[in-house]
C-alpha cells in the first residue's frame, strides 16, 4: 500500500487564466478595469511594517464593523473572508452538512461541484430554463441545501426578489446561499429579506465591483446565528484568515462610496452600449446586470471566436461544456477595450461572412 | 426541522489573546519580538493600488521559486499558504482521508485535534514521555497518517533527526508531517529527509522566525507528487488565496537573510538568558529550541502566575489542561521585555516565599 491511497483525490477548479501579455486586452474574469479607489494608495502608505510581526485581528473588527454599518446591519452579522471563494467554501462546510443533495443550477459558477466534490456533499444540478432562469419549483424538493448566483454567472442573468424569497421561504428547514458576488452592477440584493429569513445567507466580494480581487476580501451577511456557525468553521481552519494589509486596505476602498458609484456606474454604462454594439454585429446573449456579458454569435461558432480574439491577446472566457459551448463570457472592460475589441470583431466577422 | 440541523458543529480553537494595552508586554502568541526586514518598508513602497484591480498569481510564483531555491528544492517541490495553519488544515484535508486514526502527540498544538474534528478526522493522541519526549514505538502503530511539531509546541522540545526519520521510515503507507514552525531558532529541519522519502511533508511559517504573523505565510515542502495533491485541494477550495501584497512583501522578506540570521540568533540569546534566570527564580522547563519556553515554578502555581502577570501586563500562554495546567508558555520577546518580565517575577515571588 502506498501512502498515495489515503489521498483526497479531487478534480480541481480551473480558474480563469491569468496572462500577462503587454498590450494585452483582459476580459476573462470579470475583474474591475478602473483601479482601487484612490483612498488605496493612502491606505499603501499607512502600513507599518512593525504591525505586520503580530497576527493580524482576527475579527477583521474594523472592516467588519465598517461593512455592518454600511449595509445597516450588526456586525455579529457579517463574516469576512479571503475573498468569496473562502467565504463560500466555509459556508459549504458549515450549512451543507446533510445526507440530501444541495441544488444549484445547471449553469453557475463552476466552483460549487467542485466544493461539494471536495466535502463529499450529494448535490443536484436544476436545469435553468430556455431563458437561462431559474424555475423556482425545481428548488422545493427536498434537498440538504441551495445555492445559486443572483445575479448568475455566467449568465448575467437576475432573477427577482420575489423569485428569490420564493425559494428561501420554501426552505426554512435548510440554508439557502444567495452568491451576490455581481449585485453591485444593477442588480438587487436580497438584503432587504434578512429580517425575515433566518436560513438566508449572503455572499458578496471585493473582487468585482470594489476593484480589489488582487487583495482577497469577501464577506458573507446573515443572521447572527448563522454568521456564529460560520466563525465556528473558520476559527477551526485559520484563525488568522485576512492578513493585516487587506484588512487597512479593505476598509478605506469601503469608505470611499463616490469612487464605487463612479466606477460601477461607468462599467454599467459601457455595458449598456456594448449590448447595442453586440446586437449590431450578430450576437445574441441574455440580459445581463452584471460586469460581463454572455454572447453567441448567429453564425460564428463561440470556440473559433475565442482562439481568434485570444491570438489578437484579447482573452474572454469559454467553457467546452453542455449547453454553454456556442457562448463566450465576455467582461466589460474599459470603454477603450469595448471599442477594440468590437473593431477587431467587426473586422473578423466582415472578413468572414 | 430547522436548518440548523444540517450545520457542521465544531468547538473552535481558540487562539492566543490579542491584547492591545499601551504599554503591554505581549509574550503570549510567539510572535517575533523584532519588526520584519527594513527591506519589507521597501516592499510596501512598491505596492501598485493598479495591481490590485487583478486575482493575484495564483501560484505565488515568484514566492515559491525563491523559497524553493533557498531550501535547495524545485518549485514544484513547494506549496503556499495563508500561513502554516491554512497549509496543515489543507494537509490534513488532503492527507488524512483513511477510516484509521490519525496520531499525534497529547502534548502539543491545539490546532490538530480541531482540524481532525472539523474534516471528521479519527486521531489517537500519544502521551509524550516524562521528559516531553515522543516514544517514537507508538508511532509504528497502524494509522491514517502522523503529525507533530518539531520542535514541539508548548514544550519547546526538540526531537532528533534519527527519531524523525524512524517515524518516517516506519509509515511509507501514510504521510507524516512535520511541523517546523519554530525550526529557525536552532533546531533541525527534516529538509534532508526529503529526498529520501516521499511520504513527508515539511509545514514553516513566515509567522516567526520571519515576523510577519500579520501577512499570513506558510509554506509546505515535499515531493512533487505530494504537493501536487496539495495544490489540487488548494484549487478546489480557493484558486486565490494569498493577496497580491503579502506575495510581493513575503517575496522581499526572504530575500534578506542577514537580518533572518541576526534576529533569530538575537533570539535564541535572549531565550539562552532567560533560561539562566528562570532557573534562578526557581523555575523549571523542557530544553526549548524555540523562541518560547516552557516554564513550571517549584512552589507557585502557573494558574496565580499566569493571573499576577496580566494584572500587570505581562501577556503569557496558560492552559487549564491535563498535564500542562501547571506550565506557563512565555514567548521570548526583546531584551528589555524580559528584563521587565524578570523585575516583577523577582519581585512577585519575593513577597510570597
Amino acid at each position: 500500500m502506498s501512502w498515495e491511497e489515503n489521498v483526497r483525490k479531487v478534480i480541481p477548479y480551473v480558474a480563469g487564466e491569468q496572462p500577462n501579455q503587454p498590450g494585452m486586452i483582459k476580459l476573462n474574469t470579470n475583474e474591475c478595469p478602473y483601479p482601487p479607489s484612490p483612498e488605496v494608495k493612502k491606505a499603501i502608505l499607512s502600513l507599518e511594517p512593525e504591525k505586520m510581526r503580530l497576527y493580524p485581528d482576527t475579527d477583521a473588527a474594523e472592516l467588519t464593523n465598517a461593512l455592518a454599518e454600511y449595509y445597516g446591519l450588526k456586525p455579529e452579522q457579517v463574516f469576512v473572508g479571503v475573498g468569496s471563494d473562502d467565504v463560500l467554501a466555509m459556508a459549504f462546510l458549515t450549512f451543507f452538512h446533510s445526507d440530501k443533495p444541495i441544488l444549484f443550477p445547471d449553469v453557475t459558477y463552476s466552483f460549487y461541484d467542485v466544493w461539494a466534490d471536495l466535502y463529499r456533499i450529494p448535490y443536484h444540478r436544476c436545469a435553468l430554463d430556455e431563458n437561462w432562469h431559474i424555475c423556482p419549483q425545481d428548488y422545493m424538493a427536498d434537498n440538504g441545501g441551495v445555492i445559486f448566483p443572483n445575479p448568475n454567472a455566467p449568465t448575467g442573468v437576475e432573477e427577482s426578489l420575489e423569485t428569490i424569497e420564493r425559494i428561501v421561504s420554501a426552505n426554512r428547514n435548510v440554508v439557502v446561499i444567495v452568491d451576490e458576488a455581481y449585485v453591485d452592477f444593477g442588480g438587487h440584493s436580497a438584503l432587504p429579506l434578512l429580517e425575515k429569513y433566518d436560513n438566508l445567507l449572503i455572499v458578496q466580494t471585493f473582487s468585482k465591483s470594489r476593484a480589489m480581487a488582487g487583495m482577497r476580501i469577501g464577506f458573507a451577511l446573515g443572521n447572527e446565528k448563522l454568521i456564529r456557525y460560520l466563525r465556528d468553521v473558520k476559527f477551526s481552519t485559520n484563525s488568522y484568515t485576512m492578513n493585516y494589509a487587506s484588512q487597512v486596505i479593505g476598509l478605506e476602498a469601503l469608505k470611499d462610496d463616490g469612487y464605487f458609484h463612479t466606477i460601477t456606474q461607468k462599467i454599467v454604462d459601457t455595458r449598456e452600449r456594448a449590448k447595442v454594439k453586440f446586437r449590431e454585429l450578430g450576437f445574441r446573449f441574455p440580459d445581463s446586470k452584471t460586469n460581463f456579458l454572455f454572447v453567441t454569435h448567429k453564425v460564428m461558432p463561440a470556440s473559433r471566436l475565442f482562439a481568434a480574439l485570444r491570438e489578437k491577446n484579447i482573452y474572454v472566457r469559454y467553457w467546452n461544456k453542455p449547453r454553454i459551448d456556442n457562448y463566450l463570457r465576455v467582461t466589460i472592460g474599459t470603454e477603450d477595450e469595448m471599442n477594440r475589441l468590437f473593431a477587431f470583431l467587426e473586422q473578423y466577422l466582415q472578413n468572414r461572412s
